[in-house]
C-alpha cells in the first residue's frame, strides 16, 4: 500500500512556491512587481488621509549577484501617507493576507498580499532583513528590522527602535534588499510611473535610479479627489457565505430592518417583497436563519429584478477632463476623443469604464492599435493578450467599419474602476472577460471610434482640396488678375468662388505662403550653388 | 486622524474573495474548472499507485438557477485511485492549502488547492454540502458530508458514516451541487477530457452528460507509465528559504555530508569545491551555520558553474511514440513530425519540451497555427495568448522560412513536463516564459517545421510532375506506340524516361487510371444528359 502524509502549508508558504503567480517570476518582472506594489501601497495610504500623495524611490546597486544579468540592488520607497500603528506593522509588513480590513470601495491592493511578497522575494534572493520605519504623525518613530517566518507565516523582529519625532514627521519608509535586473525592466519601470503620474495627477513621484538618474513627475493638481466612499453590499452578487457573515454580525433584531440597515438599494418595501418571496417572516430574527431559509433568501434576490443598480460612489473614475489631459500629455496627439460609461454593475459590484481614442502625434504608426490599460489608477503593463480589453480591441471590433487602416497612429486608452477588479491573475496584470465589463467597452470603443471615423473624414477631405488648392492657388489669382487687367479693372474677388471649392481665407493664405516659401527655397538653393 | 484596523484572513477566505485567480469567474469556466481540478486529482491518485485510472464522471441538472443561462448542477466524480486515509479526508477536501506533502517530482496539481475550491465554489453557489466517500480497499468506507468553513480555513462535518467494504472497493467519489452553465462549457469538457485520453492512454475516461450523452474514452494501454521519481533538490536554483530548511532538518553532523545527501548530482569532490568556495569548514555543524554562513553558501553555489544538469528522473514525459500515436488519432493528419528534446533545467527545476507538428488531414485551414498544448500530461484550454508557447509560434519563429503559408492547415501539439510548471496563474492555463523553456520550445519547433519543410517541398514537386505527367501520360505512350509502329517495332519503354521525370510506375498508372476515369465520367455524364 502506498504511504501517503498530508501536510498544511501556510499562506506564505503557499506564495514561496508559486511566486510566478504574484508577478515574481524573474529578476526583471520581479524588481518591477516589487516597485509597483509598494507605490500602490503608499497612493492608498495617502489618498486615504486626502493627502497629496509624495512619493520617493531609490534604487541602488548593492553587490553583483552571481546569475547571469542580474545584482544585489537596494530598493527604498518613502511616502507620506497616513503611516502604521506601531502594533500592526511587523504584522502588515511580514505576514502574507494580513490587511488594512476589507470594505467594500475601490482600492488598489489585492487584499494583503504586495507588499509582503516583495519583501518575501527580496528575503529568499538575499538573505537580508527588510527595514520599515513608519510614524502617524504623532510622537513617536518607530523603526523595525524584520524578516518574515515563511512556514509560520509570521514576522521575525530582529529589532525595533523608537525614535522622538520632533518634527512631526508622517509617513511609512520601506528599505530591502533584493536580487534583481534593472537593465531588462528599466523601461517598464518608467513606463509605469509616468502612466501612473497622468492617472493620479495629484500625486509627486520621484524616481532616483542606481546609475543617480532621476526622474520626476510633479503634481499637476493639488487636488486630491474623493476618495471613493465605502458603501453597503448590493443584493444581487452577495453569496450565501456573504449573507451568512451578515446575518452573524446582524444588530438588527428582524429581518425586515436586516435587509434594509445592511444593503443598499433596498428600502423597506423592496425588503418585504424579497422576504415574500423567500416565504421568511418580516419579523424572523436574522440569527435564528436555518440553513434552507438562508438558500430561498438568496434564491429569492436572484429572482428578484427590480432592485435599482448598484450606488457608484464607492467608484472613482478619472473623469474625461483629466483623462483627456493625460492623454494629450502622454501622446501628442492631433485628435482625441473621450468616452465616459455611466456606472454598470456586474455581480453585485459597481464599475465604470472609461476611454479615449487618439490618433497622430507621437503615436507610433504601428500594426494594430496601441493599448494603454488603466484598471482604478493603476496602470497594467504585462499579459496584454490576456486581457478584456485585447479582446474587445481585436476580436469584437472591425476596425475597417471606422476607416482606420490596419498599420495607423491610433491608441486607445482605457480605464477600468471598480471595488472589486476581477484580475486573473494575483499579479493584477490582466483582466477577466465578465461580460458585463466586455459589453461597456464595447459600447464606450464604438463610440470613440465613430468620432476618429468623423475625424478621418475631415482629414481626407481637406487632403484632396489642399491638393486641389495647390493648383487653383497658383494660377486662380493670376488668372482673376489678368483677366482683370484685360478688362482694365480691378481684379474680381474670388475667395466666394474657392469658398465655394471647400477653401477658406486662412488656409488659402496658408497655401499661397507655403508655396511663397517652396519657390524662396528652390530660389536659394540654386543661388548657393552657383 | 484616519482609522484603520487590520485584520487577517485565511487562505479559504481569500481565495473565495479572489476566485478569479483559481479560473472559477463565470458559471461556464467554474464548471470546465471543477471538472479539470477533480479529474486531475483522481489521476494523481491512480497514478502513484501505478493503477489504471478509471474515472467517471457524472454531471446532471438538479434544479434551475435563477441567473440567465445557468442552472444547479450535481457534479459526481469517481475514481479508483488510492483513496484518502479517514482522518485526512475532511480536511483533503475542505481546507485550502492542505495537500499531500510536497515532493520534488512531477504531478499535476497547484498544492492542496483546485479540488477545495471546486467544493467552495459549488458551497457559495448553493449553499449545498458535498458529499465525499473514500476508501483505502480496506474494511471500511468512508462516508462524509460536509463544508467549509471559509473564515476559519476548517471542514465542517455534518456527517460521518462508515460502511462495511466487502467488496474491497478502493477509490474516491465526490459529489456536490455548484451553479453552472454546461451549454457554456460542453465543447471545452468534451475537448478536455479528449485531450486528457491522448496523454494518457493508459486512463479509461467515462462523461455522462445532463442529457444521458455518454463520452467514453477507454484506455489504448494497460501500460501504466513508471510513476516520475521523487528526488533530491539540484543545488542551483535552492534559495535561502530551502535551505535553511534543509538544514534545520539536517540528519549529518557536518557540512560535506550534508551536502552530500541532501542534494542531486553533489558527490564528495564537489561538496568540497563548494565549501571552500563558501568559506565554511566540512566538519561544520548544519544545524549550527551562522546566517552570513547561509548566505556565502548559496552564493558559492550560484558562483560554482560545474555541477551536472538536474536529474530528468523526475519527470515523466509522454514520449515520441505515444506523442505520435495520439496526434495522429487526433487530427488524422497527412504528416506529422514529433521532436523529444532531451532534459534541461531552470531554476535547478528539470524539465523537458515534447512538440509535434502536423499537417492536413482534419486540421482545418486557418490562419496561423493550431496549438494543441499540454502540461504534465494535461491539456491546457484557456489563455492561449498568455502562454510562452504562443510567444514562441508568433513572435520567434518566421513560418515563411519553413514554406508555411499564412492560411494553411498546420498543428502544433506541445508538452511541457516537469517537477514544478511555471504557470502565470492559479488557474493553471498558462505557462510563463522562462527563457530556458521558451529557448527549448524554439529549438524544438525550428527542428519540426524544418521537417515539415521538407514535407511540402516533395508535396510541391510531386504536384508540379503530376501536372506535367497529366500531358505525358495521355500522349507519351501514343507517341511511343505510334513511333514503334513507324519502325515495325514494339513500343519502345518509356517508363526510364517517364522516371527521368520524377514518376515512377505506380504514380503512371494512378494517373493513368484517374484520367480514364474523368473520361468514363464524362462521357457517362454526357450520355445520362441526353
Amino acid at each position: 500500500m502506498v504511504e501517503v502524509s498530508f501536510e498544511q502549508i501556510s499562506p506564505a508558504d503557499f506564495f514561496y512556491r508559486n511566486r510566478d503567480i504574484a508577478g515574481f517570476s524573474n529578476p526583471s518582472r520581479s524588481l518591477y512587481t516589487s516597485i509597483r506594489e509598494l507605490v500602490e501601497n503608499s497612493l492608498d495610504a495617502a489618498e486615504i488621509g486626502r493627502i497629496p500623495p509624495n512619493i520617493i524611490i531609490e534604487l541602488s546597486v548593492e553587490g553583483q549577484a552571481e546569475s547571469e544579468g542580474t545584482a544585489i540592488y537596494r530598493l527604498r520607497v518613502e511616502d507620506n501617507g497616513i503611516g502604521v500603528d506601531k502594533e500592526y506593522i511587523p504584522k502588515a509588513f511580514a505576514t502574507v493576507l494580513f490587511g488594512s480590513k476589507y470594505g467594500y470601495k475601490q482600492n488598489r491592493g489585492t487584499f494583503g498580499l504586495g507588499g509582503t511578497m516583495a519583501l518575501l522575494y527580496g528575503q529568499i534572493t538575499t538573505n537580508k532583513p527588510a527595514t520599515v520605519i513608519s510614524s502617524r504623525g504623532g510622537k513617536e518613530i518607530h523603526k523595525f528590522v524584520l524578516m518574515i517566518d515563511i512556514v509560520k507565516n509570521e514576522p521575525r523582529i530582529f529589532k525595533h527602535e523608537v525614535f522622538k519625532n520632533e518634527k512631526k514627521w508622517r509617513g511609512t519608509i520601506i528599505e530591502f534588499y533584493l536580487e534583481a535586473d534593472y537593465t531588462g525592466s528599466k523601461a517598464k519601470i518608467i513606463e509605469y510611473l509616468k502612466h501612473t503620474a497622468i492617472a493620479n495627477p495629484h500625486a509627486s513621484l520621484l524616481f532616483i535610479d542606481p546609475k543617480g538618474r532621476m526622474y520626476y513627475f510633479p503634481r499637476v493638481t493639488d487636488k486630491v479627489p474623493d476618495p471613493p466612499k465605502e458603501s453597503l453590499p448590493h443584493p444581487v452578487g452577495v453569496d450565501v457565505e456573504a449573507m451568512n457573515r451578515l446575518l452573524a454580525n446582524s444588530k438588527q433584531k428582524d429581518m425586515l430592518s436586516f435587509l434594509v440597515s445592511n444593503f443598499q438599494r433596498v428600502g423597506e418595501k423592496t425588503a418585504r417583497e424579497v422576504l415574500q418571496l423567500a416565504g421568511i417572516p418580516e419579523d424572523a430574527n436574522p440569527k435564528k436563519l436555518t440553513h434552507d431559509q438562508v438558500t430561498s433568501l438568496i434564491d429569492a434576490i436572484k429572482r428578484y429584478n427590480k432592485f435599482r443598480a448598484p450606488d457608484p460612489s464607492s467608484v472613482s473614475p478619472i473623469g474625461e477632463e483629466l483623462l483627456s489631459i493625460g492623454i494629450k500629455n502622454m501622446l501628442q496627439p492631433e485628435f482625441v476623443y473621450v468616452v465616459q460609461r455611466p456606472p454598470s454593475s456586474y455581480s453585485g459590484f459597481p464599475f465604470v469604464v472609461e476611454v479615449g481614442i487618439a490618433y497622430g502625434g507621437n503615436i507610433p504608426v504601428t500594426e494594430g492599435i496601441q493599448l494603454y490599460r488603466f484598471a482604478n489608477k493603476i496602470p497594467l503593463l504585462y499579459d496584454e493578450r490576456a486581457d478584456v480589453v485585447w479582446k474587445v480591441v481585436n476580436e469584437r471590433i472591425d476596425w475597417s467599419n471606422y476607416k482606420v487602416p490596419r498599420v495607423s497612429p491610433v491608441a486607445l486608452v482605457t480605464h477600468i474602476c471598480s471595488p472589486k477588479i476581477p484580475y486573473k491573475s494575483v499579479g493584477k496584470e490582466a483582466i477577466a472577460d465578465r461580460p458585463e465589463i466586455e459589453r461597456e467597452l464595447v459600447i464606450a470603443i464604438r463610440e470613440a471610434a465613430r468620432q476618429l471615423k468623423l475625424y478621418l473624414s475631415k482629414i481626407e477631405k481637406k487632403q484632396t482640396a489642399i491638393k486641389k488648392l495647390n493648383i487653383y492657388a497658383k494660377y486662380l489669382p493670376i488668372i482673376a488678375t489678368c483677366a482683370g487687367k484685360l478688362v482694365d479693372k480691378k481684379p474680381p474677388d474670388i475667395t466666394k468662388l474657392l469658398g465655394r471649392l471647400g477653401i477658406d481665407e486662412k488656409t488659402l493664405k496658408e497655401t499661397q505662403e507655403k508655396i511663397l516659401k517652396e519657390l524662396e527655397e528652390k530660389y536659394l538653393v540654386t543661388e548657393e550653388a552657383e
